[in-house]
């Protein structure tokens, strides 16, 4: 499902500008092989057609090896939201006001908004996390104030955050991830609320997969044609101001969101603890190829849950050699997307453990 | 999501070959545009972008109008599996041999296949049919027997079935539904198993979308090239022997299945109950492009649950102008497409049933 080349640059560790930072971090240990060449087998000896699951057959034989076991099960999974707002909002590069983060967190702790449905509806535990969020938000028990600031600097004029700014985000989303994550929960759902974090996305997109940056911006929420030139324009006058980086620490500081590095550090956390990651889409997606920059060894714990309606998830997934699970023109966020994938995954996991074999049930094999 | 202009050929009623049948049948009647209009206004209300759902917007729009109501759920669903022996099976156009319909019966009847796994994670109750198994089944509460003969006819050197045995299948799939589906249950799930089918669907799809044969053949349940080879050389011998009838109970007559024309009569009953009908892969959505040609009424309640890795699943979903939910390469049959993709029709409902509205939650619309 991904790719096995890991043609990625990694950060040098330990010399280099993060040589302190990279230090609280180890590399990410890969799944376990002989788990996932047994499940493969005992795949074989269901009765189906061989591969008849299509692409949730390797997705199954995959979390085989991330959880080192043929009783594969998603356990106590944890949703976590990570908002944040942005700098370049002001300059009217979404479709909504910047105060709308704001409002949707306390959309999140009322219970009311789409991810609130879909945890209750799959049984997830939901956090939110302040990543960044311009304003007070309300006190919460499932509420994690990990802000530095209001928002990111305005990244037309200069960088969004500061590298150590940056450092202490990638740790602030692991800690997020480890209070979130009880002891017995195996599998994380990420998703983000941040108006103006497509535009973000749309550099970052442009950083890491060389696409012109025309192609990479798209409507987010909903820009009107005049908005879309807008936001193109404003993005095109932040390249002139500094070309991408392309260590990825120092591309997240100039022109990331705290939202986005906290979901990087979560990523390499959650890989970190061998736990399933289901990357919900296009901010998230970016979030997670930041961090297989960083660290490679992340992407073989990541399913990529969805794919959104923002035509440049698409250039990015395929970038990254993902397929996602799904692909209904989604464009919400919130984790809304990986939240419903998790159905498919737990599908999957049930046919995998509860199946009969040929030649349990007395069925002629295609080789009998 | 689907065709509005029901580009089909109507069987003539009353006159003609079928006018004796057709007299019990009663036009489908369309779902309720007024609840569809108030579902699209609420859609646009709740806490996130408009549309940002995507396809699953119209579709949540589409089963408000199916159930009448702003409060739609899937309410007692249940999933049927139609099986059959098919002649042509004889000519080894398949990678599993004739024996595995009624073996698989049997894996049914014991709990032990996929469809088995995902009805007891969804909560569907689940019914076999026995459309023309070759060999008796066990008697079993959950099993209907329906049986005209074990196997149709070889459609290389005649037809498969009768037009009169075509019509009692039809009746008889009505029957399956309509005994099956308890007073409350708005919902059927429709599957099938029949080693041999794929070859048949392949005929049939040739004959509804006028792609060349060649483009309609596939691997089934794996084929291997030369078995690829002679599924085609098969396939070419039977329409020498005779044209495909345009008639669309002709053209089930001639080179259908047992469980393909009971499937085609679900689809005619369930509709006609106003009851949402989700169609698994390849075979079944023959089927329900036969009903359309006998009423194109019943696209409306039909929801396309995924696309088959057998790749005349798509061209015949393009023809019908149906997007599917899933696409992630199964090819399982027995309704597991389709009992997976309930799911995201359950978290559709839930999300709109469920999430707070922008005036509710004091959130700022993009108008506001």
């Amino acid at each position: 499902m991904l790719k096995t080349d890991r043609a990625f640059g990694l950060v040098p560790r330990p010399a280099g500008a993060h040589a302190h930072f990279l230090q609280q971090w180890r590399p990410v240990a890969p799944p376990d092989a002989v788990a996932r060449t047994a499940a493969e087998r005992r795949l074989d000896m269901l009765t189906k057609p061989r591969g008849a699951l299509g692409r949730l057959e390797p997705l199954v034989a995959r979390i085989c090896a991330i959880q080192g076991t043929l009783s594969p099960a998603i356990s106590q999974p944890v949703a976590i939201v990570f908002a944040a707002d942005h700098g370049v909002a002001d300059r009217g590069v979404s479709a909504y006001p910047r105060a709308v983060t704001a409002q949707m967190v306390g959309n999140f702790l009322a219970g009311g908004a789409a991810i609130n449905v879909l945890a209750r509806l799959h049984g997830l535990d939901l956090w939110i996390v302040d990543a960044g969020v311009d304003g007070a938000c309300a006190s919460h028990p499932r509420l994690l104030d990990l802000k530095l600031r209001g928002g990111t600097h305005d990244f037309v004029g200069q960088a969004a955050m500061s590298v150590e700014e940056c450092h202490e985000c990638l740790a602030r989303g692991r800690r997020a991830l480890e209070t979130a994550a009880a002891p017995g929960c195996n599998t994380v759902i990420l998703g983000e609320m941040g108006i103006g974090n497509t535009a973000a996305s749309a550099l970052l997109t442009h950083a890491i997969t060389g696409e012109p940056l025309a192609h990479c911006v798209g409507r987010g929420t909903g820009l009107d044609d005049a908005g879309l030139a807008r936001k193109r324009s404003v993005l095109e006058a932040a390249l002139a101001r500094r070309a991408p980086p392309s260590d990825p620490i120092q591309l997240l500081a100039e022109f990331g969101g705290f939202e986005i590095a906290m979901l990087a550090g979560a990523v390499l956390g959650a890989a970190a603890r061998r736990m399933l990651i289901m990357i919900d889409g296009f901010t998230v997606t970016v979030a997670a190829a930041l961090a297989a920059r960083i660290d490679p060894g992340v992407l073989d714990y990541c399913v990529f849950a969805h794919c959104s309606a923002e035509h440049a998830h698409r250039t990015l997934l395929e970038h990254l050699g993902a397929e996602p699970l799904l692909d209904v023109g989604m464009r919400l966020g919130e984790g809304t997307g990986a939240a419903m994938a998790l159905a498919l995954v737990r599908d999957s996991l049930g046919l995998f453990s509860d199946m009969a074999t040929f030649a349990g049930a007395g069925v002629s094999d295609r080789d009998s």
